[in-house]
């Protein structure tokens, strides 16, 4: 068995020695241990990767953990076996190349996920969906619709037990409710480098403040539009003899790139939350 | 004689042409041509390099440029005698791998520039330039010797016939009355990828946002601060693992590149200016 | 009508003053022109592009180039008019992700071309050509079989008059008879920064090495293996803490994007080929 | 007190917890914990840096740790108090870039480290060495005082107690005497993306070669010419339009920043070499 342990607590002496200890005494070994210490806000960050060989119980090892370790250091802490599919819900609009990248990346095996159903405000990408025998549901939004809309995504996302969403170019305000629901579990892909050109047509923005350097940005989904915590940015060079439709070509494959690493990142439990920004652990 | 020419005017049938056709029948070799057209504005941009063979008269080739292509084409345009070593005034403050960069750059040759003086309001750098051996005037500015503090600069860079000016980490605002005589010939050095992060403690700013890529931009100085033509930008990646200060050490790196890289491609009259933007010809 | 125009001769006075004024006079406005003097070799490069707004005879045209420039001058040059989709034949083997990537790129308009059919040499990736509605033709290659299969696969370029080749991991070395006949029209994506590990297993090479840079190659297929004419690179940073299959995994998506910019390029015609080197126009 | 503790031993059950509950029995404070195992050689590494408040013996926590951990675990080790500055030689020869660079950072405070003097088999950069007030020897190498040469070198290596040498474009090959009195602490810059154009005029063969993208590597100097332990890569651009010398003047700037970092690593014990390949801490 292999587990993976995310603990978060402020720091102090002895946590690392006790964690690894602990684990030591009840047969694990840690193939991978990377912490971080928050200077400004003296907050201990820790990821460990342990294998136990002879069979334990899990439920007696988290009620062990939780007695000797996370209640005298008051951590915050989760525990996850290795091999276990999360499920992914996959938001579009109408631009298919996230989407396609994201799929073709599940096919091949690349992406260890489960992807239930793919939402979309729009049909014209239901022809990918087919492509890819996956599940598609078209639920139109529009200012009066919003509410009925988000209540349906939200009905399906329950049905299938979504783990956590990417918007992959979705192009829709995700609603504060929906986003209580899924907190630091929406991925959400910017077409720029944040926080430079939030907001609205961010390639336009670029090309309008003459540039050298166009980004792309995958990050946490917080109330605040393209405010939350950055998991991934990439950029590429652009010059004047770029028009703004040569920005979208080539920042369609920085879009691609970063909400991919994005994924997988979020997929390995290998992204922390803490203060609006993320701790990543590679 | 090898000579540059820089032209913009409206775009319009047979402008290259035209302009190719004068250089040949006068006696000159095109070495290097690059054009670019705006499609927004309908503006037309052109660099040429050429070699004239024989002795001409520069004076009459200004002359016959005017009458035959400027006049009837409404352009724009200047043209510079290569070999010229053009005057750059240096302005800093307290840090130095900026000045460090840009005075060995000079003294190895890889600028072919006169630095006829370093200006700043500090004198913590007086020890490099006598390491260089260029002279320093300290002139302190605080916000009532400013103005007073700008007319001596100014009689220094009259003086002096200075073409240009390098803000190499100057950490002043330049006054609208400055910029006015030195329009697009002022270069500052600003430590964040703009437009993101502009004004004071950009690394800051950054570290706070929990960026995962820092950068740098040089850009002509106009009145609005940070906010003027973009030469050239770089970036690098940074992680949670990065302190403020650790932004400000890998950013000094970027920013020495950055400026440099500007200087030369003023230096070398690759960069044109039109709607707060730059054509940088490469 | 707009044209692109490619030339290349012995470096000379006058030429682009000649080019520009022949189209002009033929009532072509040049809207891009980039040139290139390969110094060591005395060869000119020059990329156009013009439109001409009344219809004009393109026989005609290309009979006064012919006369007028490319006789006195030399020149080997080629004449493109703007919208003809050429004919691009992928050939893959089991490696599924360049395969991917180039279909959504067609499928989504990004790539301008017809794709006749997929060839491979197994039928691992039938089904991706079934997703997307291509034509597949398996032909197994063996050593013995070698010869046979080469003529079957020329038969199917020749009945579709299939343009170019592009070798979306195809992991078999093409033969001289072959490229003969599609000459620099052979791409091939080389996972590697050539001329760094050239040949079979670079990334287990580079691991071997212990780089810190991984990265990938595009260039056109001649008879020495991973020798021809690079059109395009880029690479990744790697570190201790990643794997044989870490590269791989990496590596993948640099494939990709590099064999689609040198596909794009080729199709732009903005690729020249010269001394086993290219000239590339942007 | 402050240390920096570095292990390598074959991979087993235990060591992490073993080590950090020393060093927390002992009272240090771990701040900083990272490992690596090599799953190919089975090789564990790790590096600590560990406070310790109150005023412990250096001597008895070293023979503690041998006793307690090394011995039974057979680990390789070092333990190195923080705030203690190394001692740097650097060996130059005509080329400045590099060595403005370093002594510029060390001007700045940026390297924490003490440079006895500079080596130079010719006196053009004994001006600069002027410059920054550091004693230069000029030690002329020549086929037939080569072995003169290296063991005046030698002789002023020991008076000052060099702890590591700086290759910084020296030039000159080291012959194996020199190279086993400092395994793994003689750091060569190498103005390719090794193992890419290996050995001289690297510039001249990447231009040859027509790559499209130009490197410089850092390493630690081994018996085979350019093939030891890579540190640091990095990489730039280039395009047709670069001729050799504008290779060589872009590679400057990457030669002076993948050196400096290499440096840094260095000096900050981060770097760990294994296998002809280095482990770096980050």
């Amino acid at each position: 068995m292999k587990l993976t342990i995310l603990i978060h607590c402020a720091d102090g002496v002895g946590i690392i020695s006790a964690v690894t200890n602990f684990l030591h005494v009840k047969g694990g070994n840690i193939i991978y241990l990377d912490q971080h210490v928050d200077l400004e806000t003296g907050v201990f960050f820790m990821r460990l990767e342990s294998e136990f060989q002879t069979d334990i119980s899990l439920k007696n090892l988290k009620k062990g953990f939780q007695n000797d370790l996370a209640s005298p250091y008051q951590m915050k802490w989760s525990m996850h076996m290795a091999g276990i599919r999360l499920k992914m819900a996959l938001f579009v609009s109408k631009y298919n190349h996230c989407l396609y990248d994201l799929l073709s990346r599940y096919n091949s095996g690349e992406l260890n996920v489960e992807i239930p159903f793919i939402i979309s405000n729009h049909k014209d990408l239901e022809y990918i969906a087919d492509q890819f025998a996956i599940p598609f549901h078209c639920i139109a939004v529009t200012k009066t619709t919003k509410d009925k809309a988000e209540k349906e995504q939200l009905k399906l996302l329950k049905e299938k037990a979504v783990d956590f969403i990417v918007l992959a170019r979705y192009m829709q305000i995700i609603s504060p409710d929906l986003i209580s629901v899924y907190p630091n579990k929406i991925i959400n892909i910017h077409h720029s480098f944040l926080p430079a050109f939030a907001g609205a047509r961010p390639y336009h923005a670029a090309y309008e403040r003459g540039v050298k350097i166009i980004g792309a940005t995958s990050h946490y989904v917080t109330e605040e539009l393209d405010a939350g915590p950055i998991i991934d940015q990439d950029v590429t060079t652009v010059s004047h003899s770029h028009s703004i439709q040569d920005f979208i070509t080539k920042g369609r494959d920085l879009e691609k790139i970063v909400l991919s690493r994005a994924v997988k990142l979020h997929l390995e439990r290998k992204t922390m939350v803490y203060n609006n920004k993320t701790v990543i652990f590679t």
